[in-house]
């Protein structure tokens, strides 16, 4: 299904060699304000060629907004998105390398055997264009949960093969104990992940280390993976439904169906499993008092407002039984070394004959630096929905009055 | 939302202080052979107190089909499923130490504050009984996939605390590229993972390492978490549904709304992104044949029945692009130490006060010997899922003839 | 599908021969007072045998909440409900003349060629006792919509064959346009329509006419059918989904779903196409002012409530462009003479034998009667399920301020 | 919700000020033979102005695809389509009459009251151009459903205002016991109808009465309703949801969601209420025998191929308990005399002050002869997604060979 959410659904289309490629988002809230300008940011930092960042007026992948807006504000109508595609044309079945070989660990194979059709382009669906529908969505979500609740979302690179900017240490099986990482996570902002292109790794020795392995892959004509953190800073509190649409199962959802992508975890994650419950329990405390506006339905309890609390540590990652608590979201998305290489690799063809494939043109040794505005996108997307669904709970019971 | 899958449905109810609890199983195809007897082995695997594996006739969680099958077989209609709960009564709201504090890292506080209703369980959907509708359900899908398909799901405990079956190593900073691991996935069995309880490690050292790991946090009234590995064999070809349902963010999504989750990785998973693309590639290699029978779509390309083919390694863990090559899938999910500990914790109460909060009787110092069959029944709900969405396309493809 | 509803989900499950029939609500508000209390009486109502309406204390189709509230309140999770089929045996297939022959106008025929499968009870879930488990979870609605809205809901019957309340005539081909009509849509209450019992037409003279018919076709040991008219009062403005989900399609979409239905229309109707725009249309007034706490999504135009409108005709049946705008919603619903009557019948048998078949034991001449109470559960799921859609949609835009 | 559909989704955009309008249906099948020809055809009988019809390249409201197709075959990919709103200017907010006055019986006020903002084009995704994207995905599930099954959906104008093709009369209180009408239903073609222009009622008596009615109102600056009939043959058996997605159900939501409706009737319909069940059952009889691989689930009973039954009369509209038979499923669709006129309407406006509105420039004095193509389109993504459902639940159980 190309479509994500329940309230806030974005549908996505196009393949890399059709028209163009774009996203429709429907159930926008009415009354946003909205235009080009807020979309095309994230669509930038998300395209090939990181000096493009620099390129005041590049005018590729440019969005454009087709319904769903009138003098600046959304209609609450649904919101169609597009951008070309500038060499769509569709390659005749050949004789070349590509149509012959199934590309080892791309969508190929799979493709063909779920459709039943050979596509020009390969696993076209499965191409990294088709990204730019969720980025241009993730956007109008991002600019709403922003405007709404001061919500801000920050992810970065916090790995490179085996270089990592916070490595598992017998004190810290989980950067999640850490106070410096956590320190981090308070104060990260995108501007300064951004002045650590190409890594976008919010360090400099850590970044330094990152490039030099990225470099050493490239010049190997091989490729590394690596890893993205992502801190969701004021989310509200009451986010995420219980049982099979608990936060982190839509986050971990929403991070796995990015290209490319072979895990996640959230808070403590997989170091955690190593810290025993004594340490690993998120000891309750008094929370600083904040505008009752913003508090939802804990005022409604017993007709008064109770105080609001926090926790001590945040092992949790900002979710408990699948829902906010009010402290920082984070998470870790794990992606592989690109399936493109320049080596030339032993395989079979289509029709099961031995053969060696090798790839042509450039190719891109490392994708979590530009992986950083996609995995902000899907968050942003995972939010707004658990946010209105949690609206059309909150404002329900209200109408109830204190029981 | 407590409904999953869009094609097989599964619906559950209950908390743990109500009468029942139970589910409802929506798009079951008819005709499948179903009793109580194919449910029944899960659930007791899933209970507390693995002896009780031992007991031959255990009348708790006994599960009792209310609709949808007649004289053994499925209707093709709503089976509706429930387990009764044996001690159901409310408490009532009074001044007792957990009335006070919201357990850390529980889900009381987070019910709370997202429902602003104070239930006498505390976040009484986020308990471990829920998982009962999961389980009941997915032994059907299971069924399902064995008769249809041959599909065989086992998981197992691959680490407790920092105690690993395969820890990560240089040369293998993932098991993914470790032919011993690989050839257990080949080979492991329900049974033999059953013959190492109560730690459910199938080999007898590590199994032994991680039980006195258990012990020695049992002692200290402490927990610890853990690791679990799923493997599935014999999955059909082409499952998944390419951009946000990926089979891999399905099988994430399922994983992490397992209560006590905290990470998912899938193949090489976190350690492969260590692993350059040059040998994380999994190049292709022909398939022995199988029955055209179980072949689908790929036998419409061009009208004829192509060659299989298979891979020579398997980083990918079983899934390209989102969709199903036919190798083994194979993934870990991370468990946290269990919030529920005999040591006393300082925290604050509902109200904002300082306190210590001391639970009472026995606890669990360790969950993923018990989350096994928890983790086999996610999995195969969406598999059945995904089975059910490409027999739609195989079928509707198939007659239009060859195109 | 055997669920309804996007937000306020209801899935049933049960056949006629199974060990019971239910629901299993999704999505209540939390915080609405609710016992089986609330619910029992429409489930009465709904009983064969409309005397049961004077007994007591009958036993017979009890609803037991399962999950979901506690000390009389709705957690806010899912709530299970269930109704023992108190002779749930299945029959044995055998050689008895319904086994043999499919029921004319019964689903018997197509639920054995959809799956492939021969129930016992032929198609076991298109039998009325499938309609209990909407019939419960209707109750939770109209509960929710009185206590937040003052909504009201009202059914009757308008006619039984060619007895009609407002026969159709040449100054008023749709009853639309009579202001007698519009009275009684203003005036009537389900006591007043229960008063009329056994036929349920508010009107004495036309009650008896319809008691008449229905006596008639009975005792010919044949059946009738007629039509249902329900109204409601006290909507909301502003329910209804744009484009595929507007309001009537909704309820058309219910209504439609409920047994032995072959038609709805809203409003004017049928009757209207003859009535020309210059009439048809329903111009504007000015509304009598209502307090602000109910006024929704029009207070933020502009930052100020602007002045409430209301329509001087109401051909629109309460919805204009598939939204509510606060006049009374009423519409029609057909439903066709009973399958079931005691006249021997030519038909074929399933193995296509020609042959007599011949019904036996009581059946129900004409069902409007009863269905009364469908028809207003079902209304009362459709407005819920807007009501929380638009719910999430005012609360979400209030955050954002006056724009 | 602007999407349609469970397995072949269709989402839509646009309102009539925006820049352009489509849809992307989600769900196709791969290897379906599809371009712009198959699609545009439909479109054109939607535009305003019958002559268009005429006219060979007329370059409005021309369709084109963005995605989803290569090489002139569906890729199983989401299909994006496109058309230009060629003046898509949104109006600045004046003092015109149309900024000042809700439109009676337009949507004006209630998308206001709905979205808290006030669109330039009112009630913008209310226009009849929102039809746009529904008729273009139409069509290519009607090009699927004649290739796979032959499925003819052939809709025609059988009333407007008074003038009825086949009146009510005592003998035939509705069309469906009127042999004639029912030969009409066996042998209409889309070509006939369209041979009746503008009118598109396929008798050249009736034609003439009715484009006379429509005339009169015109001449009047007034505006009148009518009905569509619509007949579907060689529809397969078997499809169509139990309960609550029953296909009449479907029918009936699909019909109320096209703009301007107000009522739907199947089979017998509301005639059929007056028809009592002696006559009214559809007795069983013998079916022509049919190709094999056509007869889906009822193949697999007992593992032997049964007879096919089909109904000596057709008061079921060709469906039985929610599922199809295999007879012709026909029914009627109600539309309104058009909301706006040319006459003035004493009114309020927004600020609740009494005035007069007065349209301008040309409008359509009656909808139904354009609403042929609707209606026809909507069907055919009813009966394309029950298919697909239907096909899942055949391929799954064949799967589980003979039980």
């Amino acid at each position: 299904m190309s479509t994500f959410g329940q309230y806030f659904r974005v549908t996505t289309y196009g393949e890399s060699h059709c028209l163009s490629v774009g996203a429709i988002v429907d159930g926008c809230p009415p009354g946003l304000p909205l235009t080009e300008d807020d979309i095309q940011p994230q669509m930038t930092r998300r395209r090939p060629g990181q000096s493009a960042l620099t390129t005041p007026r590049d005018e590729k992948d440019r969005v454009q907004i087709q319904s769903g807006t009138e003098h600046g504000f959304t209609l609450g109508t649904p919101i169609a998105l597009r951008v070309l595609n500038e060499d769509q044309r569709p390659r005749d079945y050949g004789d070349s390398t590509m149509d012959k070989y199934p590309r080892p660990s791309h969508a190929d194979y799979t493709y063909q055997m779920k459709y039943g059709i050979k596509a020009s382009s390969g696993g076209g669906r499965s191409s990294a264009r088709e990204t730019i529908g969720r980025v241009a969505a993730g956007a109008i979500a991002e600019k709403y949960l922003k405007l709404a609740h001061g919500v801000e979302i920050i992810a970065f690179v916090d790995s490179v093969g085996d270089e990592h900017l916070f490595p598992p240490t017998p004190t810290h099986p989980t950067a999640a104990t850490n106070p410096v990482y956590l320190e981090l996570l308070n104060t990260i902002t995108r501007k300064q992940v951004d002045s650590f292109l190409p890594v976008r790794c919010p360090n400099e020795e850590a970044a330094s280390r990152m490039a030099d392995k990225i470099a050493h892959y490239r010049d190997q004509k091989d490729s590394i993976g690596g890893t993205v953190t992502c801190v969701v800073r004021n989310c509200p509190v009451g986010l995420g439904e219980p049982v099979f649409d608990k936060l982190e199962a839509m986050l971990a959802h929403a991070m796995l169906s990015i290209p490319a992508t072979k895990g996640f975890d959230i808070g403590s994650g997989f170091g955690g499993c190593a810290v025993p419950g004594s340490i690993h329990n998120d000891a309750f405390a008094t929370a600083p008092a904040i505008e009752p506006s913003v508090t939802g339905l804990r005022q409604q309890q017993n007709g008064t407002v109770g105080p609001r609390l926090t926790t001590k540590t945040n092992n949790s990652g900002g979710i408990q039984g699948g829902i906010t608590n009010g402290a920082h979201i984070y998470f870790r998305v794990a992606f592989k070394s690109p399936a493109t290489i320049g080596q030339a690799q032993s395989t079979v063809s289509y029709d099961a004959v031995n053969g060696v494939l090798e790839a042509k043109g450039r190719h891109d040794p490392c994708v979590v630096p530009r992986a950083v505005p996609i995995v902000e996108a899907m968050t942003a997307l995972v939010l707004m929905d658990a946010d209105l669904s949690q609206a059309a709970r909150e404002h329900s019971k209200s109408r109830l009055g204190t029981q």
